[in-house]
């Protein structure tokens, strides 16, 4: 738990693709469901890896300012490439972007989410853009207070105006917001903007067979196992 | 109810203040609990007529981008001298100014969005502030799919780029969207940008002692009595 010098926190932000939802297992199910004849873990895994790559470009200025929902279909056109499939026409492809729209939540999420909410204003603070979070949210009856996403902002985490923004939305200081996060390199950057951390582990984030490592890092103020256990140390 | 030339509504945006919320008696109240010796309606309708001249100081260029709280708060100081108030220090008027976070629905707003939701995503699309507008769903439980306002916009209402934004965050047609409002001029500008439009009646906005004219104007596809009848039109 936080220290005593820490102030309260009032609005506690959650990135979204692995921390709250599971993006390989629920893209690795739409991909194998195609019958594409590729690894379809595999397949997950490359066009997440992508990921990085293309906000780096838009950071960079090398691409205007672009929705993830665009910069996913332009990562999904290499990877069919790469995976050499070549029976998947513009409807498929387009409705196979959208599966970004509907990944499943952890087990833990929805109870957790809801506990959380009762004592704090919970929002997601994730790189996805809006219309994506709220159709996650509506259908996977993920219960936000707020949607706060990088098109807000106008910047990718880990940019400090996306952090720094989520404090200055709701008028409080960023020691009252707790970024939960299950990437320790996400907490880095909002702990540097003076925001509170907690890490939650998601050891199967790229599949049962490749666990992560989800060691502590003492400079998180809460380390939990799951979202339920976040709720339970902050006394929810 | 539309006609049959019309797209399906996906996505139905409501205006807040008035139409979801009775800003009028909620800041009345608020003021006369105050005891600060002023007619309270008379004080709150002369809040709420400064807030058109504000944003447009700001839509002129004029102010620099600012959140409705901020220009709340200038008008306040003004409408406190306006009324002789001067008992009210820093911290009252900084209380004060958040009884905008505090309105109260109409009796009927929780229900009829709750209903709506079950077939439709709604969303705000409001001149307030994102923090203001998630303070106020949190503690009036408004059962919002997803929060948009000015701030993601960074334009008030009527200007085109907030109607248009929310297709474009939905990435949906402008016709499969509608503007539910209890304001006649907000639905004409969304109108022209090609969005349906719901009339909402609030006969009481400014007081039960000053009925609204809420006369139907053929232009909108849907005239409700209030968001119960609004559900029921749009078969919810």
């Amino acid at each position: 738990m936080a220290d005593g010098q820490s102030p309260a926190v009032r609005i506690v932000a959650f990135d979204v693709f692995g921390t709250v939802v599971d993006w390989h297992g629920s893209i690795a199910r739409e991909v194998d469901a195609l019958g594409l004849g590729v690894d379809a873990a595999g397949f997950a895994r490359a066009w997440r890896a992508g990921y990085r790559p293309a906000m780096a470009r838009v950071m960079a200025g090398e691409l205007g300012w672009t929705r993830i929902d665009d910069l996913h279909r332009m990562i999904l056109d290499d990877v069919l490439v790469e995976f050499g499939v070549t029976g998947l026409d513009e409807a498929g492809r387009r409705d196979l972007n959208r599966a970004w729209h509907r990944l499943d939540p952890w087990p833990d999420s929805v109870e957790g989410l809801t506990r959380i909410k009762t004592r704090h204003t919970i929002c997601t603070l994730s790189n996805g853009n809006l219309g994506l979070l709220a159709n996650m949210a509506k259908r996977a009856a993920l219960p936000w207070d707020c949607i706060l996403s990088a098109e807000v902002f106008r910047a990718y985490k880990p940019d400090p105006s996306t952090y720094l923004g989520v404090a200055d939305v709701f008028d409080v200081s960023p020691g009252e917001v707790m970024l939960a996060a299950a990437h320790q390199d996400d907490l880095d950057a909002a702990r540097e903007c003076g925001l509170q951390t907690a890490y939650v582990e998601r050891r199967d984030e790229f599949g049962a067979d490749r666990p992560k490592d989800v060691s502590p890092d003492p400079a998180n103020a809460v380390h939990a196992k799951d979202i339920v256990d976040l709720a339970k140390q902050l006394g929810c």
